[in-house]
């Protein structure tokens, strides 16, 4: 690709090319080989039908190559709220090819004239992604995975694909995700409508959908109060439409894909203040959004060209507008870039918290980026970020950012540390891991955010490609279980070098790099993380609604389910994920 | 060393610390062991007197431990042209340890009260470095010399010094060079003073000068024509002086280094343009001199300041105003530096002459170049220079420059070609390498500038380390012999990591790197060349008043003795160098 050469990187504005389009997908594609055993000739051609169609449910990752084990259940009934989103997942099975397989929706319609339109509904072929496993023995996904020979690899169903039009292979499964949004202004009651499976030489074969509207509204995600913080990759967007990066086409390739974090209630702007906050351990690193320059005479110049591009963009384009991250004063590489004048080169400061060399690059620039953060508008929006690091490290970091300006907001996705905890605006620590009782209270006095981290280290919950579904619904509810404001998980969309086709990495268990995919694709996980994070809602209204009416009962079984989402409550209730949230949305929407 | 660490480069400021002061002296040092046979203690112990003193000739390199060949000659007679520079050199041995030796010079007499001021006359102490050999089996000093032990080395005496107290090991000798700068308005006549050692236990030893001054004056060495282009490295005095680059204290080092180059009638300052020219191919490679900025909407920034510093510092500080050469266009690592905006990292553009993406990269920026160099009335002065590459790239690059500017000077250093050198107002071809007659004069009658140049392929005449002083001195009568403009030679100061003890070098011969010393020290070699140089324009003056009085015979003698300079000449008349030198002085003063 001759222009992507032009400028060392990816500055081509033309359509993708043959070669580009086969690496990097944005319409079909061809998924890698499920080399699983699985279902041979002799089970699919004992079907008593050749095709078959039903209901599942939401938990399940269906098999490829298996005949679905699915009774023929022809109706899916759900509850939502007004403007819910609720999740409902078929299997299409068929021992024959089929062509051109297509899906449609009729409205749903309810008593009278009232209806949520076809719309309103999406209906997804689910594909199939190549994941791997957690750590042999236990002990979460973390670690180097440089030998995917190594692990036990398999297909597994999770990209709700945007392709409508598809060529079915004998002997294989098919499963549609539904995912209908409920207007917020639906009237309550009952609505029904078909799911329809067509194609060149299928029949169309029909499935039921009812939606039972509860009277009870979930606001727009804008308003939602859970913190969800999926940090996001703008890197990789770039690298995977081979766009130049920050162009408007890059803009435009990104906008469907922030707008859908938005609509999930994202809170916060992930930028980047150096080079490689995070030592690039993702397929594409960060660079810098704001330009260093120091110049001969000692002096330094900002460049926030860059910077303000996409804040603003992700403030007034996808609509994130909570907060801006800034990583990192303390990456685990202690190196720092800047471009040199005297040199036309990037240098590097290597030096720790607390060394003269380390406050002589970050004061200067704290100074000038509260000014110009003031200048914007966005300086209450705007948190200087930091990962885990040592305490002393940390603490010096801190004591020089209140030295550029006291006001800034600091955050750390890291462990619980009680002699920093009062200065972090917002603190995200692991499953597991507490707050002193007294902290969180006086936190949530003062206006801090507490949220729970989600990376590599967790077995349970997580969103690997190979993690049961429900806990992508669990996590948030856990999250309000135990008082936090809401979930980090450390990133969107960094995306590994073909990540619709394959979720592994060199390092961490599969899928823990994105959640989305190219094309702006969803997951099974990230729709049911939105659920989980509707229900975290749900319940905070409901609690609100309870208390107001004086219903201690109400409020009590409330309560004792949500207890159920805490490590405690999974030993004590013996439950299963699945079961839980089962129970709490039964109660959710009928309290 | 702390503040070495700030940021990445040499960025001190304070005065050398001990250890770099170790590291890289700028005043006194310890030279490297000479590890060759030498006369033993039994020669040094039957020398009638300890202690010699005598006048050697400026063609010897005196060895470190022996006693040197000299005869016990007390005077040094020498003629020299009002404004000449001169150069003798005596020999001190000593079987015993001196301490404190220094050298005193008189003022030298004349009839009358006139003098030759003992200001102008310099004596220092020559220093030993280290040095190696030619290829082996002859071809010159080019190559690769990765294992220093496969090469013979040994000290030889190069450097003079400005160190002007010395203690001496017993049985050693300890030359001393004398520079005497006969003022431009002294009066003709014969000047008469003496030089004296003395030491701590060293009775004073005199020896006697006597300088023949002549009635013909040769002018200041900016009014020289002789051509001459000696490469200078910024970058290496930053280094070795440890001084910021392009600060003030940097510009404080390089001045009486770039002055001496001056007084040698430098004519050409040497820029860089782009990161690495030269592929980094010396100790201290080339950064880019001007700042390529590629904006995030396409658009290029182009920054001067390095650069406007650079060449208003040479021009007006250290005098050396002719031309500006900027290499180069095409290095040969095809491989061309900007700062990317979009991601704060410098970028690389890979792309040929000839190719849209070399174009795109170059066009916009001659231009600005171009209209930059106008504003500040140095275009006339400035040339786009190459190096010598395929011919179809250098065609492509020529195109591209007339593209950009029809009115560019540009500049090769290179081979011969007949397809390219009418665009080329300065080309400068190797030793034994020819114009064509008509060409060399419709060059002349164009003004273009047509030198020889010197580097690491010639083992004969050259200025390595080791190289015969004389061919210095021979070079540049050499290039007027051949009725080209001057001499070029590859670099003036591309020091080695430890220049004042050890001139080998990873590639070439010895010395090639660079023929003047830290800490502003001049070296055998360069005053070899000056003394060449001055030969030239005495040619050239004495030839243009020998035509102007019509004495064909004084001008036949001249032209037969310049034309002894050559290959053919050294062949045919089977004479050394230095003898030839020695013919064309006495010639060139007393014609």
């Amino acid at each position: 690709m001759l222009c992507a050469l032009l400028f060392g990187g990816p500055l081509c504005v033309s359509a993708q090319t043959a070669a580009m389009a086969e690496k990097y997908p944005l319409g079909d594609y061809e998924e890698l080989t499920d080399t699983k055993p699985h279902d041979g000739a002799e089970v699919w051609n004992a079907l008593k039908k050749p095709v078959g169609l039903s209901w599942g449910d939401t938990d399940t990752r269906y098999k490829k190559l298996d005949v679905p084990k699915v009774e023929n259940n022809t109706l899916w009934r759900a509850k939502a709220w007004k403007g819910e989103r609720v999740n409902g997942q078929a299997v299409l099975w068929t021992a024959e090819a089929l062509d051109d397989v297509t899906v449609t929706v009729s409205d749903l319609r309810g008593s009278g004239r009232v209806t949520i339109p076809a719309s309103a509904v999406e209906a997804s072929f689910v594909r199939y992604v190549m994941t791997d496993e957690l750590n042999k023995g236990g002990g979460g996904g973390c670690g180097h995975r440089p030998n995917k020979a190594d692990w036990d690899s398999s297909v597994v169903a999770d990209v709700l694909d945007t392709v409508s039009v598809r060529d079915l292979k004998p002997c294989s499964a098919q499963p549609i995700w539904v995912n209908v949004r409920v207007p917020q202004d639906a009237a309550p009651g009952t609505y029904k409508g078909t799911l329809t499976v067509s194609g060149k030489n299928l029949k169309p074969m029909k499935l039921r959908m009812e939606i039972g509207v509860v009277n009870r509204t979930l606001p727009e995600p804008a308003d939602w109060k859970f913190h969800l913080d999926l940090w996001q990759n703008p890197y990789s967007v770039a690298r995977y439409h081979q766009v130049p990066l920050w162009s408007r086409e890059h803009f435009d390739a990104m906008l469907p894909l922030m707008k859908r974090l938005a609509a999930a209630g994202q809170k916060v702007v992930t930028a980047s203040i150096m080079h490689k906050p995070w030592a690039g351990q993702t397929e594409d690193h960060f660079d810098s959004m704001i330009g260093k320059t120091r110049k001969i005479d000692g002096s330094w110049k900002y460049d926030y060209t860059v910077f303000d591009k996409w804040v603003d963009f992700m403030l007034n384009e996808a609509g994130i507008d909570g907060q801006i991250n800034c990583y990192t004063m303390i990456p685990w590489a202690l190196s720092f870039d800047y471009f040199d004048q005297a040199t036309s080169r990037v240098q590097f400061v290597n030096a720790e918290p607390g060394d003269s060399a380390y406050a002589a690059y970050w004061l200067p620039f704290l100074k000038d980026f509260s000014r110009h953060l003031r200048g914007k508008g966005w300086f209450e929006k705007t948190a200087i970020s930091m990962d885990e690091r040592p305490m002393k490290a940390m603490q010096e970091a801190i004591k020089l950012i209140r030295k550029a300006d006291p006001e800034f907001k600091i955050t750390l996705a890291g462990n619980y540390h009680d002699e920093i905890q009062a200065d972090l605006y917002d603190l995200s620590i692991p499953y597991t891991h507490k707050f002193p009782e007294a902290v969180k209270a006086q936190r949530e006095k003062n206006g801090q955010i507490s949220t729970v981290y989600i990376c590599c280290t967790e077995a349970f919950p997580n969103t690997f490609t190979f993690s049961n579904p429900a806990e992508a619904a669990w996590l948030p509810v856990h999250a309000v279980a135990g008082d936090y404001d809401g979930v980090l998980r450390w990133t969107y969309n960094s995306w590994t070098a073909d990540p619709l086709r394959d979720s592994r990495f060199r390092t961490w268990a599969a899928g823990d790099c994105y959640i989305v995919y190219p094309g702006n694709r969803s997951s099974i996980r990230f729709e049911r993380l939105i659920e989980g994070i509707q229900n975290a809602e749900k319940i905070r209204l409901l609690r609100g609604e309870l208390k107001a009416n004086g219903n201690d009962a109400g409020l009590k079984e409330l309560d004792e389910t949500v207890a159920l989402f805490t490590p405690e409550g999974l030993k004590k209730s013996q439950m299963e994920p699945e079961a839980m949230l089962v129970q709490l949305q039964e109660l959710l929407n009928t309290l």
